[in-house]
């Protein structure tokens, strides 16, 4: 059976990702990581409620140091801009190697569990704006974890070249509830609709064919 | 002029490595972590009165999470077995995925603040033992950190292929003030000198035909 680390958000790629590991049969520990976005309280709620829902266990780890960086997605920043998520205006809410920094938390915590891998719902529509989504980067940190702890921890993200449009189709197939899933940056009572993220959830349920029951209000 | 930002322990290595940055001409931000180590209070310490003196800033990170994973260099720990640095009973001390992780967070804040690189003061002592101070570990390290940045921010390990003997030779020629410095595993009032880590300093400066000044006592 393998052991997994999972970076587990609470948003819909790694809530499927996390149903997707559980069914292929693998003992999971989540991790979710409280670095002081705008809507880290919304998705922690979220990967706290699923994570008790399916007994999996999970930690808290919380990364108030990265409060110092700029971002328009930490509180404190600039306001989220509107837009497509793909849009150039989107860069504004990248978090400074915001994925290097968890993935390699999560590799020492692996290896300090005598687990093997660590798991990451990264996906194609990611790499235009994030620079640590994309291939070339994790490529790169996959083997970093590996060399650098003993038992050769591994890095795994299948949904890497999937767009969110199929990551919504293999979650209809596994019953995950997806109404249960944080997307929105602002991080209100509601998803909001109009940010770049919701944009792109609202499409890939589209894309997918599959009903979305996600409740979007704009709201300030 | 280049601008790095410098992860700084206090330590022998990392000191030196700082005076060879700035004889450089470096634009230098130091960083300290704070991992929960048993001799983390009094590398803190030295960290802070160095770039005092040197009129450096230095952000202070508390890294406490990492105080959930295993390892006998942390409180709570095993204790600190005595013995040579290059001993395989020091892979006690390892502290999983340490450097992955501090490299991480220090990109991040290169990043944040425009810098072009991360430095940190590896040698080749620490490959034996440690998987993330060798250089696959830190060529993987290096790429992931260039790919995951919108900068390309770069990592520099200058001492990599050198011993401690050779740092030392390097900050007699600098006016280091080695006393200044902290090496002890233990983290007493004063370097135990039984310790790998005691041993490997006290051999360096032997090596090196540089007077060490350190005062050694062995208490509990």
């Amino acid at each position: 059976m393998r052991k997994i680390v999972h970076v587990f958000s609470g948003g819909l790629d790694s809530t499927v990702l996390l149903y997707d590991l559980l069914a292929d049969g693998a003992e999971v520990q989540c991790v979710n990581f409280h670095y002081g976005s705008k809507h880290n309280h919304q998705e922690c709620q979220r990967a706290a409620d699923i994570t008790n829902a399916l007994k999996v266990p999970m930690i808290f780890m919380p990364l108030d140091i990265m409060g110092q960086f700029k971002s328009a997605l930490l509180t404190g920043g600039e306001p989220i801009p509107s837009g497509h998520y793909q849009d150039e205006v989107m860069r504004k809410t990248v978090v400074p190697f915001r994925n290097g920094i968890m993935l390699s938390i999560a590799c020492g915590l692996a290896e300090s569990l005598g687990f093997d891998a660590v798991s990451y719902g990264a996906h194609s529509g990611d790499h235009a704006i994030y620079p640590d989504c994309r291939p070339s980067f994790l490529k790169a940190m996959s083997s970093a974890m590996r060399m650098g702890t003993y038992n050769g921890v591994e890095l795994t993200a299948p949904y890497l070249f999937n767009t969110k449009g199929d990551i919504v189709k293999r979650g209809a197939e596994l019953a995950v509830p997806f109404a249960n899933t944080w997307t929105c940056y602002k991080g209100l009572e509601y998803h909001c609709g109009v940010c770049g993220a919701c944009q792109e959830r609202k499409e890939a349920f589209a894309i997918a064919g599959v009903d979305d029951y996600t409740i979007y209000k704009e709201t300030n």
